[in-house]
């Protein structure tokens, strides 16, 4: 009757290492009134939990010193003294970093309808957050249109290789990745189909996307942000879209971050950038996207991956192949795999 | 029967100075079929000229050396050989810094009306593109909403002082500027009547800003770029937008331009950026703007100040005032004072 929990002991700086969350052994939670009992099955392992761990401002407020590592992540209700929540449904909110969690009004989850015929993992990569993420940021914050071009950004990641499927499906005149190294540059071709990919360890980066796209990038889906963001403003075309979804290369960097010196392309190009957060932009929106996602995968037409690692107490190391280029897919790590959809 | 023109014989560095000009003397150019020659009568002096004079990709292409220095002014109609244009029409468009220009298919001009009331200056500032900006920039790429918390950058300035002050006839809650020194935000809440001005030569700005708009800064109109533009980013609201005009405080600054920091607050308050050229972007829809504009001179609620050099020589010192703070209100340089609105 334990629930094992890793809790924030001491902010990185940089990866997280040892230091950083501590395993400790908590009692079982007990399911209240209005409340249900989740054992968690799996974890989301996304960058934003990185940004969370500092003490800084965000979207969301830091995790405390001595506080369970928010994530998200998908369970099963084992008891329920609520009328949202049935014994056997599967759900999805924010588990954390542990075993055992309680939904109520505080902490609400969502129930996964079963009878897609998808696994729990792929529910959680393409159909869950990751994947709306891509499709919300792509057609909504990026306003694409048929005949763009498209470059796309840790496009071997999980949300990356979304958003560029999608802007193929929906007759993007050219799909460009940008990614680090040739084996993560070839997934990115031949496996997630994008018209080329960028190796942006290689290559000089603004002259590669001016020979692949002269005419100018229309929409730059960017998770990355830094030097690759400031090399793709250079190439922006005139009432070109910069989709800031994340920005992942200044995350684990310490103090202020790298500046981007090629703001002012957006006033020569009467260009627009603009950030979203998809569950707070588009949270009422969510099913017309899962709607799609679901169909795509059924159709075969929306490739995907998982990584999935096995043990809460690896979701430190699961969180740093984000950053070290490690993951191959969405990464997910698995804290109890009997927990599945129907 | 001569010309007298100002021709760019040297890129500067920095404020232009004596080796960035050359005065010369041309024939007076003829007027042929379909043409128009128009005498100089006043030139708009603007920031974007500076970046012009730089060997480097804009939204026009550099001047060359050795060509006119590209302006926009206005002239009078001396002979016409097009229907477009009347003997004695007052004209407005790209004049150069010369005393003599062939309006023609390659270089048109449009017809001031006459008959408006208004001095010849005043149209050419807040009737003319000068105000035509602010009036674009603020209600179409801002999202101007009532209600909103406007903060204005160079908010003495010709474009910033307009902004801001069809943002407060507009209805906005609170409008904030931000000037360099005590006299110029004395003049920025006295004459403009914005709320407050923040001297940003005196103020730990991203601070003050905190103070004046703890709930954050709905729409930023930005003349400045660079440290200003960084510390509006941190205070940027949820569902903020940034509207690029112009980054003056990079235009005379060599090599790379200062980083901007903050970029990622784009992501955390799902917020905007955003940059125009009004005549590219709304030159369909300029009379909607001057109706607006010329009303609310009439009607004694747009406040402005011509700031008048005369002499076509002194064109490169009233650019430099631009830059140094010495001007107050639109800079005009006057060729000949005779040209004047009926």
């Amino acid at each position: 009757m334990i629930n094992r929990q890793l809790i924030l002991s001491q902010r990185p700086s940089g990866l997280v290492d040892d230091t950083t969350t501590t395993l400790v052994e908590s009692p079982r939670p007990e399911c209240g009134a209005d409340q249900a009992l989740i054992k968690v099955g799996m974890l989301s392992i996304d960058p934003t939990i990185r940004t969370w761990m500092n003490d800084a401002p965000g979207y969301l407020p830091p995790i405390a010193i001595g506080e369970v590592v928010r994530a998200g992540g998908a369970g099963v209700v084992v008891e329920s003294n609520s009328s949202r929540y049935h014994v056997g449904d599967i759900v999805s909110g924010i588990t954390g970093w542990q075993e055992w969690v309680i939904a109520d009004e505080n902490n609400r989850f969502s129930v996964i309808p079963s009878g897609m015929g998808l696994d729990l993992a792929t529910v959680m990569n393409v159909v869950g957050l990751t994947g709306i993420t891509a499709y919300f940021g792509l057609l909504e914050v990026g306003q694409f249109r048929e005949g763009d071009v498209v470059v796309v950004s840790a496009a071997a990641g999980a949300t990356g290789s979304v958003a560029g499927q999608v802007a193929k499906a929906r007759g993007a005149k050219k799909v460009i990745g940008i990614a680090g190294g040739p084996e993560k540059c070839a997934e990115v071709v031949e496996k997630y189909g994008f018209d080329e990919c960028l190796d942006y360890r290689e290559a000089h980066l603004a002259r590669s996307l001016h020979e692949s796209c002269p005419q100018g990038v229309d929409v730059y889906f960017d998770n990355v942000g830094g030097e690759i963001l400031d090399a793709v403003l250079s190439n922006i075309a005139i009432h070109g879209r910069v989709v800031l979804c994340g920005a992942i290369s200044q995350y684990n960097s310490m103090g202020k971050p790298q500046g981007i010196a090629n703001t002012s392309m957006l006033i020569m190009r009467r260009a627009r950038m603009e950030g979203f957060i998809v569950f707070q932009d588009f949270g009422s929106r969510l099913a017309e996207a899962q709607l799609e996602l679901a169909t795509m995968v059924h159709h075969g037409t929306l490739a995907h991956q998982e990584h999935l690692v096995h043990g809460l107490e690896h979701a430190p190391e699961a969180l740093n192949l984000l950053f070290n280029g490690g993951n191959h897919g969405k990464t997910l790590v698995v804290v109890d795999e009997s927990v599945q959809l129907a």
